[in-house]
Order: structure tokens, then C-alpha cells, then sequence
């Protein structure tokens, strides 16, 4: 397997240069394993995705590192919450909405789109974009995984203004927000008439320099979930353990794996927020794990009550025989599941971040982060290791 | 009296070209009353106006009728609940920065301000923001009272576009929508961000034509409101009857005298809703009266449940001996009031109107508007009559 895999890897080990429909099948399954249960569903994501990029049409894809510092990069990502998302497709030109409000509010003209988080469908909605103004996305996002808040964006966190900031509903009404230097204003701001849109909206912004998209975005992190995908898609193909296939790109640890029991879910403020309660099998039969989210998944806990993983490492739910990721939305009892346990990349580990993506930013000041051992996006991680 | 009122109010009836401080008691008097309990504390709103037109400083008033057909007049307004405008006070420049926000987003220069409604201190929002801005201010508003949503404004009734329209508040936030027909649509979108903003903001928008102003705004309801509180200013110092010379001027009647005995208040979604209750004194007495509000007084019925009066007719609750108009934030136990009746201006009575601005529109399908006979706005009503 080791070898296959090796293999799969080694074809995309090239940079990343064009994004074309042949890559949005393993895209949609990486980022919906950083979605960590949120980010929206990556198949509806991958449904515009293929329409824009129909004909052999590509975008092209630009590393962070080789970003002109006067870029004009906007970030793009959907606001709501993923039960909203299912049932209210959006359409796609959303995001490119909003982007032309905030091109029109700051008389800039967009040169770059980046992905305001890799996590789930908005992994997608970036290059949807990029395809409907003929510009290239770049090799990064703001999150590294999927987080359910405007202020955890890294751009946020290491100072970028969050405003000026637009969304934009499937009925192209629009809203754009300015003179706003809290993203936990701006947040709360945008969350309500995202409720009142019916539930979910695009955003773009923040608008970055290169230079400052350098500095603040996570590098690589289109290009991981696509390799994610495509070790998932060439283990299936060969029948080998798909799990251990995500594993080895992304680093990190099976959890738990067994049989979900039961799930509570509540629409509360636009968001998905619930618990889902699991029991071992196999090698994990006779325990059990109960699983935290506000749209992503939180924190993990054994039948001790004892933390296993926490925000903001990535606690991912797939399905225990292919892998394929499973969003918060669509938990339901009786599914057979993995739960993986991926490191968070460094830069929302620092301790600036862990103020805004910690376990207590999220009402757990009694979980105490403790960080996965492993290596995110570094590459291959050797399965003889586990 | 009568000799008195008519000296009070010929002394005005010359066009009234500038507005300065001398102008701002009578008109916080007079727009008070017309908020028919709504529209934001006028004393706030004078406050700010004294503050912009000391020193002798005059805002030019220009009549609805002689706008050029190329002007571009923004209305300005309060968005939120009179309980909180109390708390919070605003600093008058929220409108300003709406106004520039405006101004950004469509590329126009504003050449004029109207009041998007002449109740309460939303009667001084225009006035502070064109004393800002070195611009003129139009006789005339969107509402000939107050309401308190937007749609109830007479520019979206008659076909304006509710968007581009901005809000602002004390801290400078500012949020901007565009690309929004309805009007419903819009004030949930502006409510929401409000009551994040802490309960207050002011808002601008429309941004009209000459032309559509002429078409869609109620004229001469500034210089109206300022003739209402000169009148009673007149009485109150030669110790005439102050309700009736605030009669005289609006039209309408007493509809009732007594004392409140009780009031229910709630802030609910960022308006102020309740109801209070008043036992009948003098004339009245042995009658009692039940007013429900929602931030206006929206229906008043009589001890057997009759309604003598609803919306879109104004309901105005003033001090019994001096007519100082009484905001529905600061009814209380006790209170000896008057309750007066005047009829709605002709452009919130049509059928069209009637559907957005009806008892109906304010969840009282059951209450049939039965306009009160008067005559609103068209000068002295002979005191004889009653």
C-alpha cells in the first residue's frame, strides 16, 4: 500500500499550477475532511465547481510564496450554517456578488481570490469564483480547516482590518460593512441578516495586499486537500484502507471508530450546534466517544469524560470503510464511522490564536489544548509509524 | 384665544426659508406630538440641533414643490427603539456618516436632506446632518408622523427603490445595502444590524430625485410641526388652553383626558411594544382608554372596546395642562395626559398606504380604519367647531 500510495502523492508532488473538473472529485474529499463537519457540504460546492470548469477549463493556481506584494487578493467563503446550506442551494455567483460590491466599496480591482477557509464547500467557492472573473485562486486559506466564525480567520488574528467586508444572498441582495475594526462585530453583524437572507450568504473580504496575504493566510492548503482526495480516490480504487490513506497526506491519528448512537442538532443564532454520541467496535468496541460542534466539530470525549482532541486540532467524522467525510449536517444514527484526529496547522496553534480558536473561545475553558502529535501538510506520513 | 392663535401662527405663515435655534423648541414640541409617542426623544434631537446651530448658525429650508428635478436629496432617520434611545444617546454624526456612505457607495453628491419622518427626533436628524454638511433641508418628510418600519416611509410606498441605503452608529460602523426591492426586505436587514449595534443607529436612504421626491414625500410637514409647537408655546404663555392650540394648527381632536393607571413595555426584536391603560377625569370621567404601541401608539379603544382611533391616524398622548407631547419611553403610573386625535395627511390614507401603513399591516386585522374627520396640515381649524 505504502507503494501506491507513494504513488499517488508523487503524480501531484509537482506545485500545483492549474485547477481543473479532473481535481474537484479529490478536492471535495479533502476538504471535507478539514471541514471537521462544517464548511458547508463539498458535493454542492463540487456541483458549481463542475459547471464553471465544464469544456476543460482550468483556473490557474498561484503559491502563497509567489504572490506579487501590490496583489489585490479578496477572500471568499460562505456565512451560515450547514443545515441551512443543504436545504437552500445556493448558486454560486453568490461569492462573485459580493466580491463586485466589495471591488465597487473600495475601487480596488480584485487580481487574486483565496479561499477564506479550505473546510468543506468553501474550499470550492474560490474557485467557482476565480472561473467567473477569469482570475487565478491562490495555494492557501485562512483557517487551514473549517471554523464556524468570521473572527477565526487568520487574516483576523494576525491584523487585517475585517472590514471593508460584503455578502450577498442568492437573490443578489447585498450588504457591505465598513469602519468596523472588531472581526467579532463584524461577525455578529454579518451572522444576523445571513439568518435573515434565509440562512446562508457568500462573503468576501477581507481585500489583501500580497504582502499581507503572505504574511496572515495558510500556505498550501488547497494543494493538501487535493492530495488528501486523491490518496483517499487511489486507495479505494485498489481496495486498500482509505483511512490510512487520508491519514498518511494529512498527518494525525485515528481516534475512534464505531457506530453513531444518537445525534442532537439545534439551529441556534444560524449556526448547526449539537452533540453526537458514538459506540466502539472493533478496536475500539466497548468504548465510547461524544462529539461537541458549532458546525464543526469541537471536542472529542471517551466514555471517561477524558479529552481526546480538541478545537483547534481537526476532529473529523468519515465513513469507517471509504473515508468519504461526513458534515454535521447529515450525522444520523446507525453510520458506521472513523473519527480522525489531524493536528492544526502552526499558525492557529500559537497562542494569539488559541485566544480566538482555543477550547474556551468556544465555552470550554476547563479543556485544556493538547496539542495531536503529528505533521500537518508535511507530506507523507510514514504508516509504519502507527 | 383665537385672536392669539391666529397672531401665533401668522407670524410663521411666510414661507419659512431658514431654520436656526430660535426654531428648535417649537419644533421639538411639534415633531414630538407628531411621533405620536414614537420617532425618538425630540429633546435628544434638539440637543444635538442647538448644539450645530449655535452661534446664529441657520439651515436653508427649501419647499418640497420647488426642488429641481435634478436634485439628489437624501432622507435621513433613527433606526431603532425609543428605550434605547434614551440609554444611548447618539451623537448626531451617525447620520452624517451614513449620508457619506451613501454618497460613497452611489458616487452622488447629496444636495439636499429630508427627513425620512418628521416624528420625534427623527424630525432634527435632517437638520444636524445639513447643518454638517452645508446643505439645505426640505419642508416636507416620508411619514407626515411617525412609524416604526421602514417600509411605512411614503418614498417606498410610492415606488422608490428602498436601496442603496446605509446605516451608522456612535462608533462609526457602518453597513451598507444594496440591490434590495422590497422594502420589508430591508428594514428586517437594517433592524437586525441595529440591535447588534447596541439598539441605535441612524440610516440614510433613499437617496431621490428631485422629481421623486416632489412625487412620493408629504409636503410642508417640517414647517407644520414647527407652526404646531409655536401655537403652543403662544398658549402656554398667556395661559390659554396649549391642547387646543395644538389642535388648531394639526387639525383633529381630543380624543381623551385621564390619568395612566398602568403600562406594559417590552423591548422585542428592537422595538418597544406594549400598552397602557388610562382611567378618565373631567370630561371623561368614569371612562377608560387602552392605547397599544409598538415604539407609535397604534390603536386607542374606549371602555366597551370600540376603537376611536388607529393607525395611520395619529394618536398622540400630552401632558393635560401644557400639551408637552409624551414619548412612549417615558409613560408612566400616574401621569395626567390628554389624548389627542389627528388625522392622517391624504398620502398615508390611500388604499396603496393603507396596506402597509393599516391596522392590519400592525397585526389588528380585525380593526377597520375609520378615518377621523379633520383637516391635517391645512392650517388654523376654527376652535368654534368643537
Amino acid at each position: 500500500m505504502a507503494e501506491i500510495l507513494a504513488s499517488a502523492v508523487s503524480h501531484h508532488s509537482a506545485q500545483l499550477s492549474r485547477l481543473g473538473s479532473a481535481h474537484l472529485e479529490a478536492l471535495a474529499i479533502g476538504a471535507g475532511i478539514l471541514g471537521t463537519g462544517g464548511g458547508g457540504n463539498p458535493y454542492l460546492g463540487k456541483i458549481h465547481a463542475r459547471e464553471v470548469l465544464k469544456g476543460g477549463r482550468t483556473v490557474p493556481v498561484v503559491a502563497l510564496a509567489n504572490l506579487p506584494d501590490d496583489a489585490v487578493v479578496v477572500s471568499v467563503g460562505g456565512i451560515g450554517s450547514p443545515t441551512v446550506g443543504v436545504e437552500r442551494l445556493t448558486e454560486g455567483s453568490e461569492f462573485l456578488r459580493a466580491m463586485r460590491a466589495l471591488e465597487h466599496h473600495t475601487g480596488r480591482t480584485a487580481t487574486h481570490m483565496i479561499a477564506a477557509e479550505i473546510g468543506g464547500s468553501n474550499a470550492l467557492a474560490p474557485i467557482v469564483t476565480a472561473a467567473k472573473a477569469g482570475l487565478p485562486v491562490v495555494d492557501g486559506d485562512g483557517m487551514g480547516r473549517a471554523f464556524p466564525e468570521l473572527q477565526m480567520d487568520t487574516f483576523f488574528i494576525y491584523g487585517i482590518s475585517p472590514t471593508p467586508n460584503a455578502i450577498a444572498d442568492v437573490r443578489g441582495h447585498i450588504a457591505i460593512y465598513d469602519n468596523i475594526s472588531d472581526a467579532r462585530v463584524l461577525e455578529r453583524y454579518v451572522r444576523v441578516v445571513t439568518v435573515q437572507m434565509g440562512g446562508g450568504a457568500g462573503g468576501a473580504g477581507p481585500l489583501l495586499s500580497g504582502l499581507d496575504a503572505r504574511r496572515t493566510a495558510i500556505p498550501g492548503t488547497l494543494s493538501l486537500a487535493i492530495r488528501m482526495g486523491e490518496a483517499v480516490i487511489a486507495a479505494r480504487e485498489v481496495h486498500e484502507n482509505a483511512i490510512e490513506a487520508a491519514l498518511s497526506i494529512s498527518g494525525g491519528e485515528r481516534l475512534f471508530e464505531g457506530k453513531i448512537t444518537d445525534v442532537g442538532r439545534r439551529l441556534i443564532g444560524g449556526f448547526a450546534r449539537g452533540r453526537v454520541n458514538l459506540d466502539g467496535s472493533g478496536p475500539d468496541a466497548g468504548r465510547r466517544l461524544v462529539i461537541d460542534f458549532q458546525n464543526e466539530n469541537l471536542v472529542a470525549r471517551d466514555e471517561n469524560g477524558r479529552v481526546l482532541c480538541s478545537v483547534p486540532d481537526l476532529i473529523c467524522i468519515v465513513d469507517a470503510e471509504n473515508a468519504e467525510p461526513i458534515t454535521t449536517e447529515v450525522l444520523r444514527y446507525g453510520l458506521r464511522v472513523a473519527v480522525l484526529g489531524i493536528p492544526a496547522p502552526a499558525m492557529i496553534s500559537t497562542p494569539a490564536a488559541l485566544e480566538i480558536v482555543g477550547p474556551a473561545a468556544f465555552g470550554y475553558p476547563e479543556v485544556v489544548y493538547t496539542p495531536l502529535a503529528g505533521i500537518y501538510g508535511m507530506g507523507v506520513r510514514s504508516l509504519a509509524a502507527r
